[in-house]
């Protein structure tokens, strides 16, 4: 199979299917899995997207919801169904998703949905709306199986069958007292393969790994993929039981913070859209432009400083920009593979200082390489060695300049817990500028100038 | 909890302990968990390394050997041991886990392995070892719980539990017919819930999602998070069901993925691994550079047919940096938006098109803010209106080629089938440097210049 992307036909199947009567419309949509149905949404007309929901089996109906991306708004597709439609379909969700869905909506809206559904339904989301989104509690999901310690395999097995009535998957069961206090985890095979009198005490496994509510999400992210869990228990300060966080669920978490180390270390504000419209785009990107601008007029300050040597030798202009562009690349380089690191696994300090060392050495060995180059060019070119030696001891210099910054500014930031992406390119090519520059003609005009 | 970091306090009670007797040594071994145990293994020397496994009973030795990272060259480690640990190891080992540690190895060092173990094993192994790495094959695992379309409840659940003896969890329960072609699933619930007589036929769930045994990882990961799976059945051409990959080998792929992403569009090679040392990433890092020094000769040609300018207005040369400079960092956020969204989800061309056109505007709009800015600037620093205008119509125009380049060159190399990552910003800020450089000089010249 190959992953779905909307593509004219389907779109037009649907459109076309639009305009008949429900019963056609329902036959077309039965070909279509929830989930392209929620992309197909993406491209269709508010009643459009009502109409079929409400065509759609409440359960199906509510898979779209669940799939929708946060971006296309379902929060404002469900305030416009009728309220038992409404209702049906959010009972039907996990209260995770549920949770999310309504989360996007006004106060009074909120109250509106809650007070129309089943009120144990209705308390477990308000429950979880109180936990901050991109904590634990934000993502964990109260849906799960639990049973408790003395049961016996029989107890055991009808409590399972009971709670999942509506859990279309589960891996773990978790193990409780009597006051729903974590004690640890069983998997439903060994209590199938036990004895009729043995007792979930005698076959569950202790020490399961679990997360407080409020840790934040990129850290549950590492604990899942560092343990190679499938879910993982969230409970409270007394570790009473408050739900679990699936995989998938971490997929998504994933996938948002890759994106926002890699438009953040660009100058890109981490809550733009990947798909979002121009203006959007141009509201995440001119405050970084425009830090960027006064950054760049500190370069223009230094290049001010040396006139004479640009009007005596006017070649070093066009070597001083190779320098400081070649500062910043390698800079860049530091800073993607440290930024990286760190959002991958914590460094203590240790690691951190061996980074920084790497990143010198790396800085010099690199430098000296292409400094070598451009200042053989310069011999032959220009017919001047000491113009070699200026720009070798130039590019050496600001290469060590970008290791240094491109490694230790994220590590610093990390440290004094601001978030490491945000030396962006932008912030990290400030020092390689000015310092190209200034090495190239403070070297020209001492080297070149003077002997000139 | 948090996620684990070696700290020195663990590293030195596991070397103090490594002084001590095996005894000892047990004791504080039972107090970390296998991947911790990996993660330490990062930082012991070899011998210490086979005393441990050898302590350690053999489950979780194993799950220590699935836990470290390739580049911790656990095959290396595993070719040491004495031939019964090693095969007791492997056995207990996943299939895939086996699979990926034993292909480190010379071809002569797997065969010797291979025919130590259990032949079933090993011909299992075998058959994953002939797969591509990157592919569904080289990453699904064929330890899973299949039953036969036909059987009846008591059937299933022998089977499923005659299956799960060596599986810790397992989700979903694949059904075949007779020549083990995929037929669909069913969950274990449905089965417990079923009554005597029913046969799996009558509650089994068809047309699963699957995928191709020769299938890319990366669209593998696309579909497990589009369809919320927590594991996906692999197939040859005939249906035929090969094995299942589950969510959690999934997320280490994501995890490359996205690191590869942030890599290549800062200049680093994709393999450079992030904890490598200052030799690997000299050799991942320095011919992109070698490639920027190229381009960025190209600029400094241009910036050479421009002497006079300079000579009469030397600020042209500060303002040149900014202009060139500002391009970009424009050019590298639309980059990494663009790639980010290339390799999340493939756009159709109308979507390239809107991606492409959206850019020309962003550049148009914060192109024009800048470049109103760094004009008023020169008007009142340099009371001069005519280098205002020059440098506001350098910086639009730059921003646009930015913004053009940054989305346009990912896009185009798609659609020819190159990866876009490799449109690194060195690629990109070329077009940006030269443009921005042009544009500043061109226009200072017949504007500035000529009026002079």
């Amino acid at each position: 199979m190959q992953s779905f992307e909307i593509d004219k036909t389907d779109l037009l199947r649907i459109k076309t299917a639009l305009e008949g009567d429900d019963a056609e419309l329902e036959i077309v949509l039965k070909e279509y899995h929830a989930s392209e149905i929620a992309i197909l949404f993406e491209r269709l007309e508010q009643e459009d997207k009502e109409r079929i929901i409400n065509i759609l089996p409440t359960d199906i109906a509510s898979d779209v919801f669940a799939e929708m991306d946060e971006e296309h708004r379902p929060g404002e597709l469900l305030i416009t169904l009728d309220p038992e439609k409404r209702s049906e379909i959010i009972e039907e969700l996990d209260y995770d998703d549920a949770t999310d869905i309504i989360s996007q909506l006004e106060e009074h809206e909120q109250q509106e949905i809650l007070e129309d559904i089943d009120e144990e339904d209705a308390s477990s989301i308000r429950a979880l709306l109180s936990y901050d989104e991109y904590t634990a509690g934000g993502l964990m999901n109260s849906d799960l199986i639990c049973v408790n310690i003395n049961s016996d395999k029989k107890e055991a097995l009808d409590e399972i069958i009971r709670q999942s009535e509506e859990m279309e998957e589960f891996n773990t069961i978790y193990v409780v007292d009597g006051d729903s206090i974590l004690k640890g985890i069983v998997s439903i095979k060994n209590i199938i393969k036990a004895h009729a009198d043995v007792k979930i005490r005698d076959i569950y496994q202790d020490e399961p790994v679990f997360v407080k509510a409020d840790l934040y999400q990129e850290e549950v992210a590492k604990l899942i993929s560092q343990y190679n869990l499938t879910a993982i228990p969230v409970v409270d300060d007394n570790m009473k039981l408050l739900g679990r966080i699936t995989v998938d669920d971490i997929i998504d978490v994933m996938e948002q913070e890759s994106t926002e180390d890699i438009l953040k270390i660009s100058g890109v504000s981490e809550d733009e859209e990947l798909s979002g419209n121009w203006q959007e785009a141009v509201k995440s990107r001119l405050p970084w432009l425009i830090i960027n601008l006064g950054t760049g007029f500190l370069g223009a300050a230094v290049i001010r400083q040396f006139d004479d040597v640009q009007k005596a030798i006017p070649a070093v202009v066009a070597y001083m920009t190779i320098i400081s562009g070649m500062g910043g690349n390698a800079a860049t380089q530091a800073l993607a593979v440290t930024v990286r690191r760190i959002s991958l696994s914590d460094l203590n300090d240790q690691q951190a200082y061996r980074t920084v060392l790497k990143e010198f050495s790396v800085g010099l060995i690199n430098g000296a390489a292409n400094g070598f180059i451009v200042g053989m060019f310069a011999v032959f070119y220009d017919g001047s060695p000491m113009m070699g030696l200026v720009l070798f001891l130039a590019m050496t210099g600001n290469l060590i300049v970008a290791g240094l910054s491109g490694a230790g500014i994220p590590l610093i930031l990390k440290r004094v817990g601001i978030d490491p992406a945000v030396a962006s390119s932008i912030i990290i090519t400030t020092f390689t500028d000015c310092a190209g520059f200034f090495l190239s003609l403070w070297l020209a005009t001492n080297l070149l100038l003077h002997h000139h």
